[in-house]
């Protein structure tokens, strides 16, 4: 369906016949191709196992294991011929080496259907990109770590409602995305151990007569047991939902670093020059520089929540066992995977080419009476000043700043001492937005030395 | 990223190159050729305007548009090379323009940029989309009529929970269908009205100070004026939302009808026979017969609505005017019309195909006491007798007619009167499946006879 | 299940009975008085038709309605004891009219069932917000030309990718937005005629046997036409959808609207101003003004897009006619209903409130050579230079007065014309940002001229 | 918002003050009050802490815990006052501490703030609802398991594509359910170990220059560790995220479920008896039980998903830190926990109520000559017949029963040996459902013993 004006076919009463209809609706080989490589895996697993067991001669299943080789090597070789009228990955491979082997090929669909092929193949699938996802969230964090191990003591604004709140450093900006890809990656692993089972085996729907050995086939493919119930392995996809929930989420902490970076980008706050790789010009502004890659790393999540809510759909009330709706689920989960492998890949490229403007972040970061509340927070703790009374002081400090149009720490003790008598030479210690940063030394804090500290973990945990 | 193993280059860190990422992420000529033909067809009735408002010189303008055909004619006979380092489908057709006729095809390009040229390219296509929907629909509400038609006084279960309520006609039940269609019809051509304004002249956001004619392309285009506010006509694509919205809406409505043929089509309720056409048997059970098209119908709503939600979230929070997030506009709305397309037609050649089995639907009617509705409003309006009172009357009448294991009209009017003494011979008019049917004469009901009526009404619309 | 700790019930196996379960999942009074005024309003109108038609006495029908009106003032006044025994709205109301009347009461019900009758109240109801949605959407609009008008031709920056890419003016882009609410409200407007059929009558879903007049209730009620299919009537939530689709897109744009005030309002780009009742601020630093207001808005098409979703899954491959599935209908939709209708109130409270800042727009828009492509557009059109030419010339420009530290108008004649021999005096009329978007005449342009023209369009469309 | 009518406020222009619009989208307490008793026992934990590292007067402390509990029994007696005015839980609760204590009371707020208050609460709150979701899952696996063991070895037909395909086992077909039910309760528990670490402490978004002991406050609260970045901490929702993942995947399968309920409780399959507490009923048909508990429960992943998709909207592109747009995050959890632990009970209350038809399911199961692939396995197995020859034999043997009228192992084994010659006695070995079943010993399939087998391997997981 993806030519150019194809589905006009399909519009008006008579212009496709029945038949072109229904191949057009009910065959997957369009994209099911792409489990080419699982389901061959798959297939030799089976035949090893059957000869094992002796439900095959060996000399068969060895001819069938050598045969689907060279029908893989045909599809990786692109001299393959793949036809509609077979409908799927399966009977496209099945089809090709009977062509190849003769009656030997038709003994290898023996104790198993295409409903348990499909589910395991499918299921190797996702696991292969659930490893491509741990490893591309591995390589974001270690951009990460190398941004905020350069900047661990840099200052910046740190912002709530998209204004200044208090300094905090860009290595902990940058540390606070490296906790959240983390948890990204853990629920990736969490998804992959609980999905790493195998459906081989299951046959139609009730399992088979013939002495199969299940933990045989597990085993060949990497699987940590066969699923414990036939009906549930080819009826279930909630594998293909965790990692799209997971994904999910991963793309929602991207949109939000990529927003920043559109944002930091801006004429207006030139916190970030992103690099040329990943940005677009005019021919007629020099210093225009779209962030292209961060827009389309931003609009990601819409397509990958957009698989997880279409699948949903289709199973929500499907009854037992294998119904055909099922066929819809392959298509989101390699669009979503695509995306966000592809997301995952930019964002890890410009993180590392891009260059934080450090006066620009510092400048921004003094503005604001950024430090007010370290001011309170001091007299709180120093001079054991209720809340109340701190607010207050700090108030009428901030005004006298603002009158004399200059920054807090620009205020004489004197004239501090004029607004609330108690106050020390000490305050100057945490006011500035390095003493502010340096001085929020609690656990998971800004300070420098705490941000070190977090990098230094996550190295080790990463090495 | 749509053949084989693609995307394994992404997962890793060193596996591509930021040049790699950043090509993949960015170009859209993969998908946007789909928009070829509105592209040119936008492009020469720019070209005309151009050379009508003294722009461009008139021979210009016409090798221009005669270039513009060649282009289009090459690409319709598979011919044209597409580039990916160009990006984009208008950036492909103004190269191969250049190579064909040197520098007036650069002239092409005045008083236009590429964000009014894609957004009446992607407008243009839409409203192609919406005619295919309109044109299925109503194809699909023929075939419907048709059933109907045949089946005007067939009688069926109506259900309420999956239980048998009461008895309802084929025919009415079919009409049900053809007023949700109608009504789906109805929102794509208020779409269509609504999105019938043309962007092009709105230029990169801002207008231009070239004297165009915004309302001849507008015209030429078939557009029914040009957008009013350039900043808008650029950045907005509710358009293609309500599209989607559309779609999504008659998605469920087929949803539903398709989850009644799997159901019907069942062993335990055998209401209709689906054709081979549209279902798929097994090589040793000649009677399964698999509603495998009626199953992935039901399942398209899944991949509707994700694209639905997909582009709402790629929108959400969006600053004007364009942002390269709306790249992704396109491959949802087209995956989403295909496959609408696609279920439109699937389902109007089941209906048409499709078989009912009226001696089942007229027992499954019978059972269960279907009438007993008619017969408490029978004594609520002959008798005059309160509704609780009915109801009492009526238990008991039903639970005297399942203690003789027969239907209330096998029983006889003195066992009746026993119950209740006013009861007369007039009664019996309203049991049985055919005389209830028949009795609903409300404004909707029914009754063959209103649905007739209704028949006779669509026909002369669809007309 | 909105007090405190109420789920904790239903967490273990043994902490409550069977029966609360099933009260608590089944009962929908808890939100389906928020019906009562339509319930009443349908209950009423059936009355009196049901005494036109001679099925009830007029005395009977006298007595109910005037009962009816009791019981809302009850309602209305707060005394009403809602049960929860009684499930829902209809039988509520019904029980209370039973006291006050007596037996009378009971023939309210004939000719009627709960299906029409929830279908029916949910209609009126759902009209009454597309009804205020258009009111507020109208409101926000005329705050918004009210803006528009003030500042028609003040000047600020266009954006693409949120770098300034043209000079717009104020006005300009304030009806962008009136565009994309009067699109809003043309939507809602063609949803109000789509629904504007009474399901009164259907009954249970198969029509009734007494002799009603499904137009006199239909009209009574303010609809254009009764229902033509009993079966559709009381199974379809097509109208529910429509509307939540709107509200989802108009949502959208509220979203955007309220991304542009969040980043206008940062430190960094201090665009706009937004009045203290629409922002909070901070006891210790007087300057800081949150937008909260703002914030609340751009989420609100989270929780309006979930609804829509909601309700789609829930109807998705339900077979006909209603299944209690349906029940979870109406809170998804009062929700969306509450949540779009504050947004647009706060929404056009912001805008009347909000203070533009104009040096800061004007300054931002004239920065970063902002007219280049205006220079380039008139050797294109005054010395008919080729695109690719011009294009070079404006660079070569650009990059003169970026190494002198100028902006282009502030290079000389002389200075040009070393770059370009053939430029006249004449390019000075298209630099420099006033003069840029005075050029932009095209239809829709950003020339204040332009803008005036669509003001007044727009007022006497909203007058 | 919601009670009857009051949106009607919001709709036109002049219907409602700024003021009244911005405290009604701005004040959070008419939801947020639910988190009462976390907000409590996170600020008794933060007293003791503050005490412990001297920053607090153990005095001091001491009072404020204890008015912390006064506080909470006013709340859960119902005689708390909760005002709008002071926005949220947090602040409702301090105000009245402050009533009770005075000054003291001021000092709880040290080293905190409500960002990080608010986290930690919600938190707590959706830990607690984790728990319950993990012991709802596990009543229900408990339920299903009885239900198993009963019926063992019960035959009832495996369906694919709602066909009949080949016979298993009720047990089987419950222990499908309790693996699905098993993974969920597995998501649940990686989801809390993710989740389990406390943001108290963090401030509002750089930690804090006092002295805190964030291990200390982590430990007191049940939670594995303090979170590691501040700015993380107070920014991410991800923990909600993932719970309402879990929860719509959950969903998913209660739909499922739900789905087979409601089709085997129809009139056309009467495979279960609901019981009359999860039913609803006609006064005048008493055969007629409506599965509404069934319904509700299938409708439920509707709004589940729909708070999923909710939440993941509003976090979409959200700079760092906290906005506003995040208080969008509570209702939509609590929503979605709420009718996730009733759609649980309300299933475990149905399956522990349920009967199974075993006359019914056993006829079902032996229709449609539904071992004709046990008969072809076996020539593959028993003869060393190729797949095709044995499905060809297989075929005939079926046309030849379904000629004769009678099913599989009716049929004579001369007959069978008119067909293949080879056929012997054991061939009737796997003909007959029961027969069909206790063959298909592979681990996980559907044999009497291979259930029993994973019967046991749960009991003693869940025991």
């Amino acid at each position: 369906m993806s030519d150019t004006g194809s589905n006009a076919m399909w519009g008006g009463r008579f212009a496709a016949g029945p038949d072109a209809i229904m191949e057009a609706i009910n065959a997957s080989i369009g994209f099911d191709k792409r489990l080419a490589k699982q389901d061959i895996e798959g297939s030799r697993a089976h035949a090893a196992m059957l000869a094992a067991t002796g439900i095959l001669r060996d000399s068969d299943a060895e001819a069938i294991r050598e045969g689907l080789l060279t029908v893989l090597s045909e599809i990786e070789g692109g001299t393959f011929q793949f036809s509609t009228a077979l409908e799927d990955i399966h009977m496209n491979v099945e089809a090709r080496l009977k062509e190849l082997l003769g009656d030997p090929a038709g003994r290898l669909h023996t104790a198993r259907s295409r409903n348990d092929q499909v589910a395991t193949d499918f299921r190797l699938w996702v696991r292969d990109q659930i490893d491509a996802a741990i490893s591309g969230l591995e390589a974001l964090q270690s951009a990460l770590l190398e941004q905020a191990e350069a900047g661990a003591d840099w200052v910046m604004p740190g912002f709530t409602h998209l204004q200044t709140a208090q300094p905090v450093t860009w290595g902990h900006h940058m540390m606070a995305y490296v906790e959240m890809f983390g948890r990204d990656a853990g629920r990736f692993r969490d998804a992959r151990a609980r999905m790493n089972e195998c459906p081989l085996g299951a046959a139609a729907l009730a399992g088979t007569s013939f002495p199969i050995d299940r933990h045989m086939t597990a085993g060949a493919l990497g699987f940590d047991a066969p699923c414990a119930n036939s009906l549930d392995a080819v009826s279930d996809r909630d594998f293909a939902l965790e990692f799209l929930s997971s994904a999910t989420i991963c793309a929602m902490h991207l949109s939000r670093f990529a927003e920043e970076l559109v944002i930091w980008s801006s004429a207006q706050f030139r916190f970030v020059a992103l690099s040329d790789r990943f940005s677009t010009g005019s021919s007629i502004m020099p210093q225009k520089k779209n962030p292209d890659a961060a827009e389309l790393i931003r609009a990601k999540i819409g397509r990958i929540l957009g698989a997880n809510v279409a699948l949903l759909t289709v199973m929500k009330g499907l009854p037992l066992a294998y119904s055909k709706d099922m066929q819809e689920d392959k298509e989101q989960v390699f669009d979503a995977a695509d995306n966000l492998m592809l997301a995952l890949a930019a964002m890890e490229g410009m993180v590392s080419d891009m260059t934080a403007n450090r006066p620009a972040l510092e400048a921004a970061a003094a503005s604001g009476f950024s430090t007010a509340t370290d001011l309170a927070d001091w007299l709180v703790r120093e001079l054991d000043m209720p809340f109340r009374d701190a607010h207050h002081v700090t108030g009428a400090l901030v005004k006298l700043a603002e009158d004399k149009g200059c920054d807090l720490p620009d205020l004489t003790l004197e004239e501090m001492q004029g607004v609330s008598a108690g106050i020390t030479e000490g305050v100057f210690g945490v006011l500035g937005v390095h003493n502010s940063v340096a001085s929020r030394m609690s656990y998971g804090g800004t300070a420098p030395e705490q941000v070190r500290a977090q990098i230094a973990r996550w190295k080790e945990k990463l090495a």
